[in-house]
């Protein structure tokens, strides 16, 4: 068995993510968008995935955390008074020249890195997105597309209280797309200005914020570890003291080893009791929590782990993304957790004869029914098995000539190209077991070991 | 059994909306924002119901279907192309007097309706949101918020083509937050500025329009009957020629009887070749098919049911409001399809005793790894029925002291208040039937019928 290669560079993924269906570049039949990118059929199964498994992990699974979806548009009071608008600016600075423009606190040197230029002088330069609501473009009417999800939550925080009854510690958590008009976006779906974030706002007593916060770090770097992610190719590092945002109090992010190095894959915040205390000040609406069994009113602090779906889907791919040796090709598969791939499963008939192919159709009727399963009956088994490796379908289910006489189907693993026959009977119990994790070669009643790749002398 | 009350108005829905935490105002402690709104704790449950039961019909259950998920942020040649730049225009006035904001197109006579005042001169405004992408506001880095999502589909039309090798007739389908800057918005979450879509787009060979617009049309009634909207709530409205979009060849509407009245739940549109053609010529990027079989290149025809998340959001819940006299009381229940219900079970101890709490923990672990599962052990058990028939549960799990002993629980249904009791390991499976339909009075081994409620006497 022949070692696969860790690694893949940035250039290799964005190719097979567009060959196959993940990512377009966004209006590409117009010259495209400024990183901007758009899920193609199987990109969009993918963050589907991602979305459900972080869902079912952090809120349906757990007793202590409800879900939100609040409004992209809000009232721009919001924005005062959680700073984003004072302080949500970065220095921009642009070519006398070239007229290129760049972040000044990214440059090494004040000429311009493109031309050698001499750069104007910085003007700070807010990243909110303006719009206007209402048919007269005037500052009444001025909202902001929400730079972060966080404060949807933090607004409702006593909605949430009034109508779940929920009891510290606990957490609120949403998903949903924020907007940040970044001067400099880039490394493919890893910075784009439309984003779509996973956030949790987990409110807890002042004074147990250290724990809670260690807790949501080991908790949220399992996660990626338990959908697939290779634990050497995380880590953790701390922001020091003087680069924290306003609010924080600490922030530690979970870093991955992305195509083009180590970045942020998530970041844990201790956001202490800075929000619900400003928006307690500006809108004159307390956002206290009262204690029973202590009898004491107090503004929570809370702990926010924020996720990106983008960034995660990038992880996912980069980490999936394999190549090996195979007789005289290279194999190109994408290892990836069956949570998180795109189809479950794909069916294969070995021919496009008439019987075979209606054996074969109903097989696929009855699996799609669970999972999303694709049906392909064009070119050799053998290039179809490589489409799906290539796309990181988990197993495809082959049936052949002799399916229609003894009433099984062959079941072929992905990662190690063994495969088990198996009663027809017992195909959606086994698929279900085995995309549960289970080895291939636990067999089901009347199953058996059909062939052992490493033994075969033949693809 | 007395007749349930078949309507709800406004007023009564969006308070049990609010009091029982599926939407709230958005921005609610700064005094909102127009028409905007947040999905709470079950909203977010019912929408994400709605979209599963959306994609698991339109595209895993089916063999011609794909997803897709593109950006807010396009390109604004997409618009040009599109005609929304030049067209997607309201007639706007406004009331010299009170200086109030009117759609001219929906005044009865040329005053003023809040004060009497007059009206200036119409102009024409475009609904489309617009922002600056880059740090200038300057004419060339102008893009908007897409008002549909479908032209994400349109300028995709190729990549998907080459890489699914999907022949016509297929479809492409998305679900996505759209934009439309409305001078009158309202009618509780029915019409917003901000709102999601999940559109179909099926291409089809010219010539072929009519049968598949009627396919599709009924297709689509059927998908809301299926998930529980009484038949005799639903209708269609046939456009007028001279009303129809400018995009459009025939536009039929689903609609559904609101409680403000009739409305559109879902338009079906034959776009014809309009879209495709358009950005064939804006773009210079040829979007035709070729049709192997036959040799020949065309532009396919487009049928679009178009539906919104937020308006079927709303006629789900209307459509499950029911009050029933119980005994002295009202009994209000939601009666959604288990599919569209928020919460699956709720598990509910009879006592707080320890003993039979944990045993209750237990139950409850167990089940919330299948499903959205509620824990509640508060207040008497005959309130906290109430509260389940109020956000919609279709079953209660009851564990009383006897469970202790005989290792048996009681399931009881939501609509009819029935009861049966079975053992504990026959629980997920049986809960499992029922969700999908089955008679609650289909017992599994070891089950018996325990209480049926109108031979019953008290609550």
């Amino acid at each position: 068995m022949t070692e696969a290669t860790p690694n893949v560079d940035m250039e290799k993924l964005v190719s097979l993510c567009r060959r196959r269906g993940f990512v377009f570049p966004s209006s590409e039949i117009y010259g495209g968008l400024s990183s901007s990118w758009d899920y193609g059929p199987l990109g969009v199964e993918l963050k589907r995935n991602i979305k459900e498994a972080w869902w079912r992990a952090v809120i349906r699974e757990r007793d202590d955390m409800v879900g939100l979806d609040t409004s992209i548009l809000m009232n721009r009071k919001v924005w005062e008074a959680s700073g984003h608008l004072e302080r949500m600016v970065d220095p921009l600075v642009e070519c006398k020249n070239c007229h290129q423009r760049w972040r000044a606190d990214e440059l090494g040197e004040p000429k311009c890195p493109s031309c050698g230029g001499d750069l104007t002088e910085e003007r700070m330069f807010n990243v909110m997105f303006k719009t206007f609501a209402g048919p007269v473009e005037e500052e009444a009417s001025v909202v902001y597309l929400r730079p972060e999800t966080a404060q949807g939550i933090f607004v409702n925080f006593q909605n949430v209280l009034n109508t779940t009854r929920k009891r510290l510690p606990f957490g609120i958590a949403q998903i949903g797309k924020s907007f940040r008009n970044e001067i400099t976006t880039g490394n493919f779906i890893f910075r784009s200005r439309e984003f779509e974030q996973m956030e949790i706002e987990y409110f807890i007593k002042p004074g147990t914020d250290e724990e809670w916060f260690e807790y949501w770090l080991k908790e949220r770097l399992q996660w990626y570890v338990t959908h697939g992610i290779k634990r050497e190719h995380l880590d953790t590092y701390e922001h020091p003291e003087e680069k924290l945002a306003h609010y924080a109090k600490r922030c530690c992010d979970v870093i991955y080893k992305f195509p083009m190095g180590w970045a942020e894959l998530e970041g844990i915040a201790n956001r202490g009791d800075y929000d619900l205390k400003q928006h307690t000040a500006v809108s004159g609406k307390s956002l206290e929590y009262y204690d029973a069994a202590t009898n004491e009113h107090f503004i929570p602090y809370v702990i926010e782990p924020s996720a990106g779906v983008d960034r995660s889907a990038l992880a996912f791919l980069a980490d999936a993304y394999t190549e090996e040796p195979d007789k005289d090709e290279l194999r190109v598969l994408l290892r990836f957790h069956p949570d998180i791939a795109p189809l479950k499963v794909a069916v294969l008939p070995l021919s496009r004869k008439e019987n075979l192919a209606a054996y074969a159709r109903d097989v696929y009727a009855d699996l799609r029914r669970e999972w999303r399963v694709e049906f392909d009956d064009t070119q050799s088994i053998g290039r179809r098995y490589r489409r799906q490796d290539e796309i990181g379908t988990p197993f495809c289910v082959t049936v052949d000539f002799q399916s229609l006489e003894d009433n099984r189907v062959t079941i072929r693993e992905r990662d190690t190209m063994n495969q088990i026959r198996v009663p027809i009977s017992e195909l959606k119990t086994t698929l279900s077991a085995k995309l549960g994790g289970e080895d291939l070669f636990v067999l089901p009643p009347g199953g058996e070991i059909w062939k052992v790749e490493k033994e075969a002398d033949s693809a």
